[in-house]
């Protein structure tokens, strides 16, 4: 089975044996970023747009690069710039920018479902890369890749998501996925930033992260957005550093070959300790790495279909 | 005839041999964005500069695409930007950027004349992607060959522009253009958005949109910019979408092959209904198509002087 | 001796020969721009990251050109967009674009010594493209070059930079680089925008414009800064303009064959008058065409190790 589809909008959609088949060929395109001329004809003549509704750079950035060694041609468009801020309904910048024949759109938008809804209305391919507290796909697969490179595996695994799982789409997307792949996953965080209704994704829930460490296989740590505690979320960043942070001493009850992994941009000292997030279970560079090859692959099967 | 310029300033210029040129030239690059790999060398090795003193998203990113389509390296320099904020001259900016040996520089600016200015001071090409209330040539060109293509001529045409002409070098530009080309133009608006003596452009002028629709071939619907209210120009934007927005009600008076245009970004509700801006009269999109490939030709013929 | 360094973080380090071959390179890249299809494939497939913390436009855009014109993919990434902004560290945000593989980092920061310590983290390269009031290298090569083409020599020659010598990391770069190349350096100013032990560096100095304009083979003109003055530490942008301003009168003094340089962009009637900015004696240009050449030069150096 291999991967059919004019979008990628969700992990919830996908099969496993299409996640499996995405993740084989990521892997496959990892080793171009680590030639010494890391560039290959592929998508030459190509037209990829990044509209990004919300600010990003990593994600913006990693597209962009993916996108360029495959020798794509690029164009930026964010809200912050002119003609968006003119009023302009999302879908016509959409239908505007179409006429213009690009192969790829890869939107970033606020409203959760919305790259879903332009999707559908343009004959180009569409990457969700991240959609209110929805979906980020990408990120879940470039996760996965990770966990599969130094694991051999993602069946029968223990996932431990710790954080603002409510607001969270790479939570989201990784449960869809890891779910899907046979993984056990565990859900951590104050009461107050876990979807009352969390547990009909077929995971577990806990509020206690001493409960979870020790079994985990895989500790994803989300990053904290501080105003959360402005939206009364929160009793404090300190007491959350306190209750969910992950440090050294945390981790002395986790197993021996625990990975840990954060989507980024971290908030040291916060949800995760610079002595973690540098320190030897870390893989968090490895994500970003295989986030490249990820998109490479996206972009691969999207752009010529 | 050909076009042997340095620079495209205006389409005032131009004679009607010229613009004929160019339409021919525009509809043979047209291919090109349809195909696969919407790519040729053409212009390999050669630098342009979009150097925009006023926000633009779909200008600067057709005149982008066009360029990457033809191979050229491209550079997007805005106001917005920082040395510019420094309080240097756009004199001296232009020369700096000239003396890293640009090709063409795409010029926008918020003062009327701006890069006919700064065209008398580089020996590099200067197109102007819009410059105050004056010209924005590449917006007629396009425009032109839009209604040719769906017209077959443009002579003996009638062709009414709708909104606020006072302000509107999308306006001035096609009715240098059209009437050059054989076709009447009438313009039609509030009297406090029609210059006073818009008539010696050789326009007939109206102030009652049922006057002109039953004989118009061509209807060019522009944008209202809703700050024209503030500035006392308009009694009220339900108003003006009352006495001067186009919609199906509207159009039940025009010929059965009427054409709708409109330069973007649209105001749906405003100065066109949505059921005209995605209706069968309309070639809105048509027109986006079309900016491309009229970019295209523009580019080949300056950038390789 | 060539030159086998990872980074480029300043002048003070560098030895003269390796000045010396820098300055050859740079003027063989110098023909490639003056070619109809500006363009080698030295660095195809190599990735350039442009992360700058403040803003610029010009050095930022000379990197840019100069590593298109080698065929090197380039991304910018400036402190004013997302990521940056959400509070990651300096060194995060390097270790993840890092992990993306890029071959070379071109940094500016405000921070004097943020591109060193960066340096040390990365296995990238890095090259200094300002930091703080520390150095400039790439702005020091281009002027070394510039005078090295009108003089055919850089030893022996006595240049004088006045200004805001205090604030500046071009004369900086200047003084460590002259100085080592054999020339002598007068610098010239205000007394509250000179450093106190700035003889310890080897220059002469003065506050007397008229002491050193006689004798100038080169004066190079810094830029000033507006909010010196509400810094107190000039009476007035007038009374500097009279005391320390280049223009026509003052050059009556000078030899009949000195340089009037500045790294732009220009206060005209402050530092420079125009006569002089655009004058017979003025290679200021000339120093903005070096520049991408130095930079390919640098490019190519660190790209390819």
């Amino acid at each position: 089975m291999g991967f059919n589809r004019k979008d990628l909008l969700g992990i919830r959609d996908l099969e496993a044996a299409e996640i499996e088949y995405l993740l084989d060929l990521s892997r496959s395109f990892k080793e171009i970023n680590e030639r010494s001329i890391k560039k290959v004809p592929t998508l030459r003549g190509k037209t990829i747009i990044h509209l990004f509704y919300e600010p990003s750079t990593r994600t913006r950035t990693s597209f962009d690069i993916a996108a360029k060694r495959l020798s794509a041609d690029t164009y930026s468009i964010s809200a912050s710039t002119s003609s968006i801020v003119k009023g302009e309904t999302a879908l016509d910048t959409l239908k505007n920018l179409e006429a213009m024949r690009p192969d790829v759109f890869v939107i970033r938008h606020s409203a959760s479902g919305a790259p879903q809804m332009l999707a559908g209305r343009t004959t180009a391919s569409v990457i969700n890369a991240g959609d209110g507290m929805h979906e980020h796909p990408s990120q879940a697969l470039l996760d996965m890749l990770t966990i599969l490179d130094n694991k051999g595996r993602l069946d029968g695994l223990n996932v431990v998501i710790v954080g603002d799982i409510y607001h969270s789409r790479v939570a989201r997307s990784n449960i869809w996925g890891l779910t899907k792949m046979g993984s056990t996953v565990v859900v951590c965080g104050p009461a107050t930033l876990i979807p009352p209704n969390i547990d009909a994704m077929g995971v577990k829930v806990t509020n206690h992260l001493e409960q979870c460490i020790p079994d985990a296989d895989v500790i994803m740590v989300l990053r904290l957005q501080k105003e959360r505690q402005q939206q009364m979320l929160l009793p404090s960043v300190r007491e959350y550093a306190t209750l969910y942070g992950i440090n050294g001493q945390r981790l002395k009850e986790a197993r021996k070959d625990v990975l840990i992994m954060h989507p980024g941009p971290m908030n040291r000292g916060v949800e995760i300790s610079p002595e973690v997030a540098d320190g030897p279970y870390s893989v968090i560079l490895e994500q970003v790495t295989n986030g490249v090859a990820v998109r490479m692959a996206l972009l691969y099967l999207l752009a010529q279909r």
